[in-house]
Order: C-alpha cells, then structure tokens, then sequence
C-alpha cells in the first residue's frame, strides 16, 4: 500500500453486514473513501468489483466465501472476528489481500467469560441452579480456585488476557503456544504445542483458546483426554472443531475427567441431539463468550481505526499470517 | 488469663461437636490441657461445669446457648463461625468470658464466591444452565464486569477480601463500615453506614458482608431497595436477618433492582413454600458461600494456635467485641 495522494480517486470500500454503517475517518480524509454498503449476499456480489477494501461486521461467512470470487481490486479484508478460519482457504491463492481480524475486541469479555466459568465449576454452581428449580437445599463444600493450576492452549490475545485474570485470583498458568518461551509476569511458563500432553496432567484447568488451523483440528480426542487429571476440567471458547465431542462424552462418562464447559462447537447451533444437552457434566453456551453489550462500538472504533491507515497508506492493525492462520506475535 | 505455671492443674478444655477432636498444642504443653469431648447437647451440659475453655467445631447453637447456663469457670469461647450473633446475647452479663470468632477461615472462599456470582450475573450463567436444560441455543449479549462499580457493605475480614478480588478483576469497589474512612489499596474509599442510602444508587453490584446486629438487622428493606439502580444486583453473603426478603421479592417483580443472590435466609433451609426459590431473577444457595474442601483443617489450625496462646496466657487471636458484635478493627 502506497501512500494517499490528493489527486488518487477515492477509495472503494464496502461495507458489509446487516447492521453496517459508515466509519469515522481522520479529519481530511472524507473525500478518500467512498462508501458501498452491502446488506446481503446479492449486494456483496455487486459491489465487489472494483473494491479496494472490505469491511465485514459480522458472521456471515458463506456469503463472504462467494463474493470473494468477483474481488479484482481488493487489498484488504477486515474481518469482525479473532479467528479467520472461514475465510483463509480462499486467501491461500490471493496473496495480495491483507487480512486483519479482530483481534483485542473479544481478548477481555472471553477471559472475563473462561473466569466466570472457573468459579461456577469450583462453587458447583450449575447444580446449585438445578437444585433451585426443585426448590432443593443441599449443602456441599466447593473448591478455592486459588493456588490452582490452568493450562491455557493459545498464547495469543484471548490466551493471554484469560491467563491475566486467572492469575489476579490467584491461580498459576502454563500456557501452551507454537514454540517454548520462558515465562513472563502472566504465564509461568509458556510450553511448546509439541509438549501439549505433558503439560496436561499437572493441570486443574485446561483452557482452550487456539484458532482453528490444521494442526489444532481435531487436536482434543481421547488420547489428550487421557492425559488429563480426573478431576480436572476442560474449557473451550476457541474454536469447536479442535475438540472431538464425542470423545470428550466418553471421557467425562468413564471419569477421566471431571466436567467440561464449551461455548464453541463442532455444529453451530448445537443440535438437539447432541449428548452434550443433557450431560450434568457439561456446560453449553450459545457461542456468546465473547459479545458483550458494547462489541458493534468497540468493533466501530477498531475499523475506523484501521480505515484511516488504509487511507493513509500506514500498516494497519491485527495483521493475520495467512499461512499460519493467526498473527504471528513473534 | 495470667501465664501457666508447671505446677498449675491442666485447663479443662471442652471440645464441642460430632466431628470434635482433640487439638495439637505447642511442644511442652501437653500436659497443661485436659480435653473433654462433647459430642451432643447431653454430653456438653456435664463437660461444662469446672471447663475453662469451649471450642466449637460446629452449628449447634441451640445447645451451646442451653448449657451456657451451666458454666462456673469457662473464660474463654471459639466459635467455629464469623458471625456470632447466636451466642451474643447470653454473653452480654458473663463479661469475663472472652469470645474469638473463625474470622480469616472463610473470608477468601466467600470472597471467591461472590466473584464467581458477580461472573455469574454478568454473563446471565443462570439463564444458559436453564436454557441448556431445555436444549435452547439462545445467543445473547451480556457484560463486562470490568469497571463496575461495587458497593461492599461491611469492611471486615470477609468484606476486605471481596473487594480485594472484585478489584484484582477491574472493579472499583467502595465500602460501608461504621465510621467513613480514606480510601486505601483496596476500597476506593469507605462510608459511613450512615451513608449507605447516599452510595446505593452509584453501585451496580451491592454486597452485604455485614455481621447481623441491632444496627444491621432488617437493614435492607423497601427504602434501600428503592434507592438502588434499576440494573443493580444485591448480594448476601452475610446473615438473612439483614433482608427483608418480602421487600427484596417486591422490589425484584416491580424493576428497582434487576437481580439478587442470596446464600444465606430469615429461615436456613429456605422455606419451599419462599417465593425466592421461583424467580428467575434471584440465585438461592444453600449458605454454603464459605465452606470448601479443606475448611476443617483450616478451623483445627486456627483452633490449636488460639489454644496455645490461651495455655500460655497470651492474646488470643479474633476476639470479638460482645458490645459490637463483631472484632473491632479501630
């Protein structure tokens, strides 16, 4: 990207999603960009040729897959979420597109949502809600969550902003990311993906928040289950399909690891059939980790944010590798 | 209490419940103490003639207060609990008896229980356990805790340690204790009670960690309620007496507040007939905030250090001002 020229004709940027709206540029730079919204499917098709950007805000994913064949112009995708899987296949042969993702928006709701999930499984609070609705008095003795150990896979933004929170309750986190590290004031420790499944018998809490790749697919089965303290507990706000939900049924069913909560899953939404439902083992959730109320205005400022360095012909934020399928912080 | 002599007879310490077991004191002062075991009521009405010292293990207060009257030389109780308003009021004409409390054994659990209820609120875990129960994928956006603002009405043991957690997640968390105080690295600042109607509507979390007194009993009815934000929730983690339940159910059905918890009741076992049980708007659990796996051994500790200092005549450790009814921390 080269620098903005007064002369250039402005550039094209689309806009799409349902509840799209026009961005707040730098001051001075109104009349470099001209806005197409998109609302649906067909519009995106017709406004994407001739593009030089385009702005998704939110999760239609299929309809993002198809227009991308009638781009010719395009320079940049910004992405509404962290994770990019829907879209990489299709950038593997597109190497002039920057993709940039969300990445900082999500980070501090999900790290707040994997606490709130810690503590209801240490207080038993989803059987105390059972219980309530049979008007039920039961006391039990809970767990302290401090002094406890989480493993947390994924070192990234979300990885690491989960890490923080667990660590001011005081509890001890070993991360796991591509290549070792030594600690630093929030991981203890930051151990390679290769020693995944040595790490995982000292934890209490294991903590998915790995993007979807080709290496993390799947990565959760049996054998990791296996390796897992009996009563440890499984978290995953990541991606679904890194975990193999039939295998982790079974593993909760002969014990070989206490209770699981996944906000993420393999088929969204989680179909009725699932096992997963009925398990008192499980926690389920709609895939809600992330959104809180003020998500459209943080995403707001993130885009505009980077529209201006667009314009401006400056690197832009959240820079996805497309070959390794996150942003590469080393 | 003046220092034991070598030729002093052995104190008769009475040890009181089902669970009681003697106590390991310092080395050389084993043969300064008799212990009596007292598992029920029967047993503790002959223990306690000549005793002089009773330590509770656990919540039978009817029959500690029944044999109380039989006492002749007892100078000294531990109570197995914080709050220590059922043995309050046959204290107030026996001043030579000195009362220590259980307070540092249940402050961090409680704490981490209100977290992991504030958690629970913010991310409606309530509603996604029962919707999960109906196989009901419903996304919704929910909130931040981070920069709430949380009003901590009472600033002791228990009180301190919620704010310091609730503060370690990005709140700011202001305080309410008998007299106003500077703020300090915990609390933002602490009111007087007097105020309390004054700090209520800036609070969107309200959390009692009150002792129950004369002062604190019946203290959150329909005017406080009404001075809360129509978003705040009411916590309870400390005694039932403190909240007029009725009031707190009215004021929940016509929006002053959104939300309550309540782990402790005007009646423990709640009631099934209790209107509490049914609303969804308010989480009841079985006064279970403070006890965790290791609260017994956490009690013995506390137990066989306040011994040794009794048998060595020193200062015991949380002893609570009967005028007040609570330790006085000023």
């Amino acid at each position: 990207m080269t620098s903005i020229q007064p002369t250039d004709a402005p550039k094209n940027v689309v806009l799409f999603g349902e509840t799209a709206a026009e961005l707040d540029v730098e001051p001075g730079l109104e009349s470099c960009v001209s806005f197409r919204i998109a609302r649906n499917a067909q519009d995106l098709k017709q406004a994407l040729p001739g593009a030089h950007a385009l702005i998704c805000w939110e999760a239609s994913e299929q309809p993002v897959r198809d227009a991308l064949h009638h781009e010719d112009e395009l320079a940049w995708i910004q992405w509404p979420f962290i994770g990019v899987d829907a879209v990489l296949p299709i950038l593997q042969d597109k190497p002039n597109i920057v993709l940039t993702n969300a990445s900082g928006v999500y980070d501090w709701p999900i790290a707040e949502y994997v606490l709130g999930l810690v503590l209801a499984m240490a207080k038993d609070l989803p059987a105390t809600i059972t219980m309530q609705s049979r008007c039920e008095w039961r006391f039990r003795e809970t767990e302290m969550v401090e002094g406890r150990r989480a493993l947390v896979v994924g070192v990234g933004g979300v990885g690491r902003a989960i890490a923080k929170l667990l660590k001011a309750v005081g509890m001890s986190v070993v991360g796991v990311g591509r290549r070792a590290r030594p600690g630093d004031g929030t991981f203890s420790e930051i151990a390679a993906a290769a020693d995944l499944s040595v790490k995982l018998p000292d934890a209490d809490y294991v903590i998915c928040a790995a993007p979807l790749t080709a290496e993390t697919k799947g990565l959760f089965a049996s054998t990791l289950f296996g390796r897992m303290k009996a009563t440890a507990r499984f978290i995953n706000v990541g991606r679904g399909e890194i975990v193999d939900e039939n295998a982790l049924l079974a593993a909760l069913q002969t014990g070989k690891l206490a209770a699981a909560a996944l906000d993420v899953f393999e088929t969204e939404p989680l179909p009725p059939e699932s096992g997963l439902w009925g398990s008192s083992r499980v926690i389920v959730s709609p895939h809600m980790a992330g959104d809180v109320i003020d998500t459209t205005k943080r995403l707001q400022e993130l885009f505009s944010r980077n529209l201006t360095s667009f314009l401006k012909g400056q690197a832009l934020s959240n820079k996805v590798d497309v070959s390794l399928g996150y942003i590469s912080r080393s």
